[in-house]
């Protein structure tokens, strides 16, 4: 499970069953499961523990989730999550990703470039003011355009008013707009890091995979003002940690999930949108592999990213593969047919809601005529132009917005050049992450061929774009042309405002603008075309829904805080127990099954100190949270709100629970904090740190 | 390069200058370029040394060339083409691939399952018969049956007089029709290969790469009757090998060049073929590299389909690269209207020629509409069903055509079938090549998957294919319940004709039952809509060029034999001088700069006899002789006729070499005789190997 927010579609029973005993849901904590937790688990969390649990738990914006494990600003990640910080203060000779880490004061701890990290302080309906924007008798165009204005205004006034970062979150696919307001640390720091051989143990084959034996750990310190912060809310370390059967917590973000999506919009994700995307993938992956295997410094380079590429190209696969299963297709065909039933059965519902699932539908025609364009030259957040697969290409368009965007009034802008937003836009334009010539050839050369073979060689914008030279030739040029891979060149672009990128002759900053044309009007084709009608749409179903099956449901994932909760337990495969939790023993046993090779050969220093540890600690274990990518660092807690683990990954079966929830066999899996104390202790004598944990420095 | 015929598309410069002092050209055995020959090196090939070089040429149907070096019927090929073999003879157990093999004895010498080796014995030109056999005013149906029905019969005629193997070979795209008369060698035994870390040092990064330093050889022993055979024509094996600047001849089977395609052939190649074709060999790198990396046992299973899809995936890429630059199809362009215009200036050939580059369009506007349908399910030889990819449902649909098709009078029969055709279908229909279920079930899931995605959920084929089951379910249901693994029941099903095909209740002959009448629509489809349409028209074009430019020219390659000839000689990359030639230290050095690990890891015997070896003895080497795909295992010839050296892969300048020849950059790469002898005597002290090829047992 990986930060990239892998496309979660829809669960079948999500929101039909509201009072399900099954453990499901990704909860507000606004909006907390006190029912089903009563019933089954004989627990209600009270404000306290939900507001300590809020606060404690930490957003990493790089893609994942963590929190808080002591008072000095602590912080505790997945190392897949940490990797993104790792990889970009990296060099040839120090690989912190491949080697691992452990700080032995806070002058030791290394500052990440770009990493910014959010705390969720508090939470806010605004639904009436977002919807209200909206006046009856609008068209797309001037629907999306007044509630974009709602949304940047509130956020704006939000920023202004508290200093928090202020966000306005569409819940129930715009069935409810929430305004979340987070602390923001911009500062922060490695404080420890595992070899990636024992932090990923077993690879692109393990990923997914369960039983597992991995310590996907990585601790980060928040600092201000160079100091490490003071925290009021942490988790407290469980030095035993979870036990089968016990009621656990997972506090942490859940990407994204369409478990409310229509049977046409989900034969979309199946037909085009899936595999499309993992056809991308596939290439990308091939690409860098190609890449990855010339030399050692090569792999280096690319191998965040090629990760994060498997990582996706397993997980859509295996989502993939369950809609393509006739049979859930079949199952979710009868749930929609039962909820479209009974809002027939009532004419104001009829009148209300009747004619949303064919607008849904509607915009779905649109999707797939449009959808090439948009993903080739298409450019805005969280959505990058595939045609132009460059890091470099990323930073002049950007550049090239800025000043035309920041002249606009502060309701009209793009989303991601609001007021609210412009600070972490700015972190990452003014990055001081490495960029490498040679990578940045090769994927853009590569993403130039497949805008060649997409959109035709005799395309007149491929033609501009290759002006007149191969894909491998132009991406050549562009690359070491540009002065963009320097930062101060960056800072004063951006600072001589529109007449400085005007008069630039920067090759990138000229293909941007060659670019931005096509790139805004598909963007506002899509916004105004699919996306606002959608929102109208889902949001019609959502209220059917509450109408028909009562309030007391969960929204989509959104990379928002949310909670879920279920049991440490096993399962049964193939007729074969599957138990709650493995070993560290069981880790040496898992390396021997497969030749001590690599992705299965520990770290030297595993097979030096085995012998101290003690075999039996649990390592890593499963339960029946309902989680999805995003989680990734969650932190596991009992009923005492202690850190019991920490979530790293689903297994095979949880893919397919995106679209079914089902606690038979779908499990979250965590690595236990009881294995990764031995680990700390015996493995690494990383005493500084245990201390720290533990509370005994 | 590789087995796999892989696609090159065409070269701007191929038989528009037919005097070309270049060295370009795949010559016909039957019209060698003697007047290039005599112009440039002085040299004209004698009547016998011509009959020496084409009967001492070996091709192996498994998709490369080979030669004889010993009157006992040794013969040399590359060790990745003798790979086909190697790894249908190894087990968990002994894996001849990795680990190498030498025999000390005949009697050591272990057979290979399915192999199929054939010689050269002469050349008829029967043009006249089957151009006759289509009448004016045929349609395309018609003429295309009369052309089949003329091959056939010419075909079985051949075979039953003189008990050779008989293909009529389609030359000059249709131009000319030549009875190619071969013997035929079934039981061919491996006699020595070498660690396949040496044969193919470097691997993929390497490929297509140079300087080079690969031990790409594999010896085998063409048996008969038990015993070795002995020929009289075979190459002396020259000690001291090919020197810098030395006229050298490459007598191979290049497997396809589409150097007389039209413009617009060229464009269909770009925007459909070569991305289409490139979409499926990723996929399946993909699918078989998480496939390989679960298990030792797993990556020895997977191990030489993936290395060729690999390598096919590389040369496409380079091809169309090169398709991809403008400036290459404008130069096309330039020369097609040059060629048109020389035929509208003369109203004859007008009225003759005139309307094929039309006529080759309109096949391509039907073949853009066929081309998913034909690729997804056509069958035929050298034709797999993308949707079924898995040896058993080959097997499968070849048992269920099998009574149906030799039923029919010969000259009525798909190619196949035909009289001639059927000893080479049995041997792989019967072959004992080992199956691995987990992997049929793998590919067959993934290839079914891909069906769901480019047919539609909703196709009523799909459906029925998948018979209410997932992809997944629907392939391991299928794989385990066949009974086709065991070649004793496909012979039973073979002898029990129509009869016992219909009677089976076996799931993959019933899915074949399914596919069939589909497959075979779309394959008549292809081969009256597009292949014989296209064979007129591109007949025209090569009887225009002949008309306009002289006959002296080649045809493109068809996987027969040709005589390639060139220079010894290094080049300029980069303002960098790259050498004619590696030696064997450069090897140590190559591995020592990739920190000897895989694929730079040479094996341990050559780390341990270093120290015995010449590290000067040259070990590969460069010319300028033309070649493509198929080409490898060919030997590298002298003017004495004797063995220099072998070819096995061309450099990256040589894919670009398919459209624009050119030999200033462009390479065939070999390893030399001398550094195969060095290696042979002093790493793997060959004793037995050595005295044979040298004369001096």
């Amino acid at each position: 499970m990986k930060l990239i927010r892998t496309m979660a579609l829809f669960a079948l029973c999500a929101m039909c069953v509201p009072f399900s005993r099954a453990d499901e849901g990704m909860w507000l904590f606004s909006n907390p499961p006190y029912k089903i937790l009563q019933d089954k688990y004989h627990f209600r969390p009270s404000p306290d523990w939900l507001e300590h649990v809020q606060k404690s738990s930490v957003r990493f914006n790089s893609g994942g989730s963590g929190s808080f494990v002591s008072a000095d600003g602590l912080i505790m990640t997945n190392h897949h999550v940490g990797a993104d910080c790792l990889q970009k203060i990296s060099t040839k000779e120090r690989d912190y990703v491949k080697t691992g880490f452990s700080a032995l004061s806070y002058a030791q701890e290394p500052k990440c470039v770009d990493l910014e990290l959010n705390v969720l302080m508090s939470i806010e309906d605004v639904t009436s003011q977002v919807a209200g924007a909206v006046k009856p008798g609008m068209d797309s165009a001037a629907a999306e355009a007044a509630r974009r204005a709602a949304i940047n205004t509130i956020e704006k006034e939000s920023r202004d008013k508290t200093g928090l970062r202020s966000n306005v979150i569409a819940l129930y696919n715009g069935g409810q707009y929430h305004l979340y307001r987070y602390k923001r640390y911009t500062d922060v720091r490695l404080v420890f890091a595992p070899q990636q051989a024992i932090a990923f143990f077993g690879g692109d084959p393990d990923n997914f995979e369960y039983p597992r034996y991995d310590l996907d750990i990585c601790f980060f310190r928040a600092f201000e003002n160079d100091k490490p912060v003071h925290v009021e809310h942490y988790l407290k370390w469980s030095e035993t940690g979870a036990a089968e059967g016990d009621l656990v917590f997972v506090s942490g973000n859940p990407g994204r999930t369409e478990r409310l999506d229509t049977v046409a919009h989900i034969e979309y994700q199946r037909d085009y949108s899936l595999p499309g995307a993992l056809n991308v993938l596939r290439r990308r992956e091939v690409l860098l592999r190609g890449y990855s295997e010339r030399s050692t410094e090569n792999a280096r380079r690319a191998e965040d990213e090629l990760f994060g590429i498997q990582n996706s190209r397993k997980a859509l696969l295996g989502m993939l593969a369950g809609l393509q299963d006739p049979a859930i297709i079949e199952k979710k065909r009868a749930a929609e047919k039962s909820l479209q039933g009974a809002v027939e059965k009532d004419p104001k519902l009829q009148q209300a809601y009747g004619a949303a699932w064919d607008q849904v539908a509607a915009t779905i025609k649109t999707l797939v005529k449009i959808r090439d364009e948009y993903n080739l030259v298409g450019y805005g957040p969280a959505k990058r132009a595939q045609a132009l697969n460059s890091d470099l290409f990323d930073i002049a368009i950007t550049l090239l917005r800025l000043p035309v965007e920041t002249a606009k009034p502060n309701p009209e802008r793009l989303r991601e050049y609001s007021e609210a937003a412009l600070d972490s836009l700015k972190l990452h334009l003014f990055s001081e992450a490495p960029i490498y010539e040679d990578l940045e050839t090769v994927k853009l050369a590569d993403s130039l061929g497949m805008m060649v073979e997409m959109m035709g060689a005799d395309n007149e914008m491929v033609k501009k774009v290759l002006a007149g030279k191969s894909p491998r030739d132009r991406a050549a040029e562009l690359v070491s042309g540009t002065k963009l891979k320097d930062v101060a060149v960056r800072k004063r672009l951006a600072e001589g405002g529109l007449k400085a990128v005007n008069d630039s002759n920067d090759p990138m900053i000229q293909l941007a603008r060659l670019i931005d044309p096509a790139s805004r009007r598909i963007r506002q084709t899509f916004e105004q075309q699919v996306e606002e009608p959608q929102r109208e749409a889902y949001s019609k179903i959502a209220n059917a829904r509450f109408a028909v099956y009562g309030s007391s449901v969960y929204p989509d994932a959104t990379f928002t805080l949310r909670l879920a909760f279920g049991e440490a337990k096993g399962y049964v495969e193939g007729g074969q127990k599957i138990p709650w939790a493995t070993t560290l023993g069981g880790t040496y046993e898992h390396a021997n099954a497969h030749q001590n090779k690599e992705p299965f050969e520990l770290p030297k220093i595993w097979q030096e100190r085995k012998r101290q540890l003690n075999l039996a600690t649990p390592f890593n274990f499963v339960s029946t949270a309902d989680i999805t990518g995003g989680n990734s660092g969650s932190p596991v807690i009992n009923r005492q709100g202690e850190l019991v683990g920490i979530i790293f990954d689903g297994n095979i079966e949880s893919l397919v629970l995106d679209y079914i929830y089902s606690d038979q066999q779908a499990r979250a899996v965590a690595v236990h904090s009881a294995g990764i104390l031995e680990a700390l202790r015996k493995v690494y004598a990383a005493n500084r740190l245990v201390g720290e944990l533990t509370g005994k420095k």
